[in-house]
């Protein structure tokens, strides 16, 4: 699966270096398309408002921190109802799969997506696509109402269930020409429920797909297959990463309650640390590749004594490095608590090639070897032995229900999704930028994972929270961000600026 | 206390309608001012990043939804650590005090002032002002520690206390006159503490207020006089309500733990409706003119079928009325759940035109005033028994230590406070504006209060969420948003507007 | 509805002062019943086990404190499976009804007599009687399948609804003699169902009732009619009561949830109280007779400083009184928290003569109006301001569902009850006495209400730990316990040792 | 450390088989004994109670379940103050230790030692022995105050620290020499603090040991060696596991909370195997020989459907094996949970002959063996990708907080041991039999573990609710338990009857 797009960027350009990188529409590539108005002029709850339907034209800024003479920059288009519609409500038929790991809030999307559907747009064919994008050829559906939707948002995990991988798309097209249908994308989804829906003449359909950067590259895959058989399917993507590395958005969903339900385990290992002599309280917790969790989970904690992530290689033995650094705190506290990130460090560890289903880098457990290096180091010490507990809450945070924030935020999302694609927009996902929910092509979404920065600011307020060691040697602070904190520029090359052992 | 300010504010003009609404400072009417190198420029955690300190010219647009021919608009000036600072370490006495109701949150604040203030810039002289304002005249102060501040940020309330009220500018005037002191404002907020703290020759100050409108209105007033005097006295504001009324910024602090609390409420009140025939649960929420926690913890929640906040009048009797809802719901459902905020429906009480300590209009419970009428009104009704029980978990949410979000959210507020007051920035507060953090001018703070727009579409999917009746006539419908949704114009005159009851 | 039973108590005399308290059996008023195997002999849980039934002889005495020539005294027929079964369980009907107030672990009883109900005995007609004992005449009925209750006790409240009241007796053996049926007891209760169900020819029947007092009184009412009109129904109670004022039984499910569940709006008032000058913070818990939450929620708390209980008059004014004691402590700590239960104090009020659908003393609410005379006695004091913080978390206390110890807890006391009634039992309770499940007959569970015996060490206990006047004169000491703690015996007459007011 | 005592135990006999396993006394061993009258006779909150003191002849039976013609068996003497105590309070020097792993409610046993002492008795002198036994000579103090100890109750862990081991009975006895004191036993454990604390002239001293088995038999060794030298000094005895494996006593304090902490991994479980195709959820719970919390977390939650304890031996292949069992499940419902403790299979892992410091055997992490043979077992089938969660809870459930109920308990616990030490008995645990409080001679505590008893009604209930097999062969069925459930007679040889692998 590539993540190469086919097609270019919709791209606007205005006054004073105004860009606007626009979301793909059905009439990109389908002439004459009818349009409707839009349903909700008469809904009761909106129609008090006369000018309730998004601005054509309302866009909203990527970047925030300008100057008086910086040009305006790329802007997204705005989430919302639009006056026309593009799909007639009786003859949409949606689909929804969620892939990937499990993540705060899935459920909560799923309902939200279902209801604004069905209240909003008077859509009642929803499909549940069971399992993950296998799903959509080796599963059945479940035919999602919002009655069944009712109560869900208060469980955690995923009714429709999940899985990685499975992304076949020979699999999915062979299922296509087999079936010798030509417009009918969605049939081939559905082969195991032709007989409880009757899908004769349907060639109006809504994908929704919810899942991290490998989903959402398949998303594109997908959409772009569809523009190519010129299939009047709009392909809507909903980003769940709970790592929060997808970038362009202001967080993922669930990533609050992630980080709310982390302190939890933070809280236990700083009692077990406090109440042993030289006690360590060891958390790994998620951020494959970004340490966003790790940092701030830290940073809400306040009894966190180092935060490892992703992003800042550390090393152990010698001056400046773990071990010493351990030792300091031990000697002045009587106790230290860790946070390290799932995918921290792996540089360290012997590495073994594989992948999981989902294509991600199979990581070994760097808490279990983290653990285990630091009770050797200790142990060969015999003037401080250490007690070390090590807590992997991993599952007991994912399987969570959302918080209340989360709760809303997912609402938003999904109801923002139902809009755009309602309104013919394809190929794009939902997503908060700068607090306004808009929607971002899927190229700007996949084109690379979003990561903490350790030359900004956010880490330099972690770093002084803990006190911890940088583990960077002079030299390295000459890779450092331009004038304006803030950017996400990803810094490169860091590995190399490692204060060599002694 | 008056709200009008003195002093003009200063406002820079840039290209293609570029506004930045600046923050006073203390060079504004102190000449000859001394500088000094920022200290974070030798602590480690800083001083991997050569350009770690904000560009004098980074600022923040207010408005976020922009058209490709928009002119730029209002700007805030970023937060952040600056090049140079304004105070030598040593001579900085800084004094803290929280003003008004409980809110999660206020610990936390006063832990990061206390921390940032010792840890990064070196100031160790930092004075709790005990029981809100008046503790400036009559109350002892405590000594903040970092140490002692360590745990705090993991209970409620505040550990200096708080109050309404107390904000008497002549006594506080008239304590200065008595001492002689001319620039040493800081010694008159010291009376009882002299023995304590040498202040001989401390003429540099920075007083860290944190509370609602009333109380940053004082705060005003306060930099005004400083102002006056030509004291080298910075004065920094951190916006405090829990109901999230403050203009401009994203949200307030202890906003998202006070909506995440209320929903245990709901909940409750969910279970006990469902319990009981014709069972109707009532949960009055913070809120006294605005209806921003009712309204969000609603939209979390899902098990809300009315929600009445002060910004969205309603009526009982008739046709359109909430009495005929009530029993449209009951049959439908057999049981309902209603949010009230506290401020809601006042314009149907019996008016007594009193104010609380802070200026506040007192409000009579509308919670118990509505149950009643409900009671009443069913009870007359031989046909339709109700069972209503009616909870206020008003001081339970109050009273939580903030989550983690919230927790990371107080951090950086008060990083930025400590940044600005020791960059010499006065007359202002700390605030988040479309997700950066900002000095916002107290003129802005104080000018109006934020309030739901009941035309917005956040309303609106309330509403919808909710089924409840606008309430509206439609000749309402007019008074509607402009062209651009999220705009927080205020509605007014909507009171005419009601269905007259039949 | 009367309080006398008609029907003396089973008693069974033994050595050595040994007295069984027996519970009635459907062959004391059928003869020639059939008895079958139980059918858990095969069932492979329990079959490992050869002697897994109980013991006909085995039963549990109520007293535990003994010494060593105390006579044996009463003891409870011990709960459990036995060998032979009184009902064949194709022709079981069984009926669950819930009355009266909400209490954690109502749905987890009701789970578990479906689930026993099905799974030990093939009973696989169980019906839920909707909203109380009216439900019997005037409601519809659930048909409970272990299915739909099978994530029931994760939720709070009573899926099959609760009301007070609608017990009339009348109405019920009116509803009997119109339909002309002589035997099938059950089928009035089902008169809506009859089509569901096919019920011809249903002998024999069990009823489940679930609830406090009152419910009990009118479960005996119900068994004695049953048992003169020869009916073979077995009548079994489960005594329900958050207040824990059932005699007998160690203590009610539910209890242990309500006590920890209050913690929540001690701690907040303990934050209000501590964040104010001289701030009280009250919270009002329940306790309609007995003080038993508000006790036990006070000693696990620790941060209460004075606890109000029905059993423990108390005045407000003058030497000894409440009013002084609060100066005192304000004084010493600048703030205090109160615990009043809702029953506390009630003889201060003004009285009304009403009564509820239950029959329970309409009580005035305590927690307001003791607030409001502390805020009038300090507000007249100019000396002493109080600010005063009153939190009522009754439905909020009521609505969770149980805790993991209350879960266990009502399986227990659900499968003793299904046992019991398998096993012809009938007007019995199951209770957990010192430990162990037993079968108490009505007579005991309905003869008195459980009280917090302020003599005895338990309130001691309070009383050292809140340091609060025992609000008694010295004359009182007299009416002391005797030689036994522990013994339940009612304090009474206390009213008038009351120090007179100055 | 043997556990063999050198001493007999006290019994009394009484008519009718009554038996009074009584606690050693001071006085058993020295002559003379001073006695002075209880302090709490004064104690306002004690002294409005004339017969406040418990009897001396009270006793509570430690078998409850009876027939009419049972001899009256074993009883334990009631806890609770006496009339004389044989300590002046100013005289007293107490210790407080706490070893082994963390348990919840530690902090609260400490707390109300304290407190008991200084509020009740007058005991000014409490030392904290720092990290548990070894703390008696290798450590320091920690003088413990009820201001001290006035909120650490709500902090889970012990802040005196805890370790394992380090009961050198050679090294104290030498350190007893070396000192050349002959009375003064205690001055041993003080030998850091002398200066601090004036210890001449004390010759008196209770010693508060709070562990497990192995803890109390080093306690019991104390006592011993204590009673040889005729030393003035009481050892009382907290037991403390959070496997509630102690035996006679009804449950140890924190097993409660630790039950109810444990739901949350099993509902984590549930979402996570829920949400997957073939999902496998395994939590691993504390109980290391004893199942209680396995089995009892089992109960509670309801959503479990194999629970392993040590126990009850199972095996993988086969069948009626696990494996099978799994499938079978799986193929029901397309996901399971299963919960397993810590000790549970042990006989099937390859043994290390390893102890740790407490002289525990050395257990391999079962859950990790578990998953990983599961994962092997369905990767081989190609027909049934699994999908294994593991969740290993302990550090976060034995790290919290104690839960209302134990904070009440671990009250009544400590209180009774102050009571029992100030009246001058020694070489005693308190605890909680059949709801009552008693002393317990270690004799009785230490002489064997208490287990779940797999052929009691108990895990016949868990049996039934899970469905789980017994991996029992038929044959095992006649070791069955006698005509009294409820007994706890352990049943051995049970290893054997396996069936055999196929």
């Amino acid at each position: 699966m590539g993540s190469q797009s086919n097609f270019q960027m919709k791209v606007v350009q205005g006054e004073f270096g105004y860009v606007l990188q626009d979301v793909p529409h059905l009439s990109d590539y389908i002439s004459d398309l009818q349009t409707y108005p839009n349903p909700l002029r008469s809904n009761p709850a909106y129609s008090v408002v006369k000018q309730y339907f998004v601005d054509m034209d309302d866009s909203v800024p990527e970047k925030m921190v300008v100057h008086k003479d910086t040009p305006r920059g790329v802007h997204f288009r705005r989430a919302g109802p639009r006056q026309q519609v593009y799909f007639a409500s009786d003859d949409v038929l949606a689909c929804i799969v969620t892939c990937g790991g499990l993540c705060p809030g899935l459920n909560t999307v799923i309902r939200e997506i279902v209801h604004s559907l069905d209240y909003m747009y008077g859509v009642t064919k929803v499909l549940g696509i069971e399992g993950g994008y296998r799903g959509f050829y080796s599963k059945n559906t479940i035919n999602l109402t919002p009655k069944l939707c009712n109560d869900i948002h208060k469980r955690g995990g995923t009714i429709i269930g999940s899985s990685r991988g499975g992304h076949d798309t020979t699999k999915i097209v062979d299922n296509i020409q087999d079936r010798g249908i030509n417009q009918a994308c969605i049939r081939l989804y559905l082969t195991q429920q032709q007989s409880e829906i009757s899908l004769s003449g349907i060639l109006l359909a809504q994908v929704y797909i919810i899942g991290g950067d490998g989903t959402l590259r398949g998303a594109n895959v997908i959409y772009e297959e569809i523009r190519k058989r010129g299939l009047k399917v709009a392909v809507a993507g909903i980003p769940k990463t709970i790592d929060n590395d997808i970038p362009v958005i202001d967080r993922s969903f669930g990533f609050d309650t992630a980080v709310e339900e982390a302190q939890r385990a933070i809280n236990a290992a700083h009692v077990e640390a406090d109440s042993a002599e030289n006690g360590i309280g060891m958390v790994k917790l998620m951020g494959r590749y970004s340490g966003f969790i790790a940092m701030h989970a830290t940073l809400a904690s306040r009894d966190v004594d180092c935060c490892l992530i992703p992003e800042s290689p550390f090393y152990l033995e010698g001056k400046g490095g773990l071990f010493e650094y351990i030792e300091k705190k031990l000697k002045e506290n009587g106790h230290m608590v860790i946070v390290v990130a799932e995918g921290a460090g792996q540089e360290l560890l012997v590495t073994k090639n594989e992948e999981d289903a989902s294509g991600n880098k199979l990581l070994q457990d760097v808490g279990l070897w983290l653990a285990q290096r630091i009770k050797e180091h200790f142990a060969k010490q015999t003037t401080m032995p250490v007690t070390l507990k090590y807590i992997d809450p991993t599952y007991m945070i994912r399987a969570i229900p959302s918080n209340a924030s989360d709760n809303v935020y997912c609402t938003l999302l999904a109801q923002s999704a139902v809009h755009g694609a309602m309104a013919g927009y394809t190929g794009f996902t939902s997503g908060l930028v700068n607090g306004r929910h808009t929607y971002i092509p899927f190229n700007r979404i996949i084109e690379k994972q979003n990561k903490v920065v350790i030359t900004d600011r956010m880490w330099a307020r972690l770093l002084s929270s803990t006190n911890q060691p940088s583990f960077l040697g002079p030299k390295c602070a000459s890779v450092s961000s331009p004038g304006q904190p803030g950017t996400d520029d990803k810094v490169t090359g860091l590995l190399g600026c490692l204060t060599p052992k002694p």
